[in-house]
């Protein structure tokens, strides 16, 4: 038995697809909140590679190499994706450990998805 | 016979969902060009109410008053959401019309899906 779902946002885990029906004020704010969080290319990528990992976690010291940006920089997008609730992150000694949460970008992906 | 595939930018139609595989970073770029163009709440509830119409197209002067905003401000809206490749604009007589562009959401919900 398994949960493999995590809503990120009340709004995003309950509506019908934004083709079927007009979106309400507060559903439409939810829902830009989540966009908003995964629309900058340095957090799709870092999502992307925590995603490809094994085990879909991944080292923040394994991070900033493939985006090229400074640590403070790479922590600052991690902490976005974190409180959109896209990673979740756990401290293992030195370094914060990231996972992918499973079903979050899904949520985001089936609010968009016409079929 | 149907073309109901009209991918928004390239980056969107040619890549696998950003969980398999780690985004490069002109297809990161694609994707949050996409993203934020979507990414706050007018736009969302306008393409939403353009995609609940019938035929999935709206008169622009049938969208101001549901979202309680000026005309400029809602001419604005659409005009990023038609640069962005979400909406196609007609003009007929005086008013602008405003329709939903097959595919183009799927596109990004696709890119965002993990199945």
């Amino acid at each position: 038995m398994s949960t493999t779902t995590l809503p990120i946002t009340d709004s995003a885990a309950c509506c019908a697809p934004l083709t079927r029906e007009a979106l309400g004020a507060s559903q439409a704010d939810g829902l830009a909140r989540s966009l908003k969080a995964l629309a900058d290319p340095t957090r799709l990528r870092l999502i992307s590679i925590v995603a490809a990992s094994e085990g879909q976690e991944a080292c923040a010291c394994d991070l900033t190499a493939p985006v090229g940006l400074s640590q403070p920089t790479v922590s600052h997008h991690l902490k976005v994706l974190t409180d959109a609730g896209f990673l979740s992150r756990s401290q293992r000694g030195t370094w914060a450990h990231f996972a992918l949460v499973p079903g979050a970008l899904d949520s985001v992906a089936r609010l968009l998805t016409s079929a």
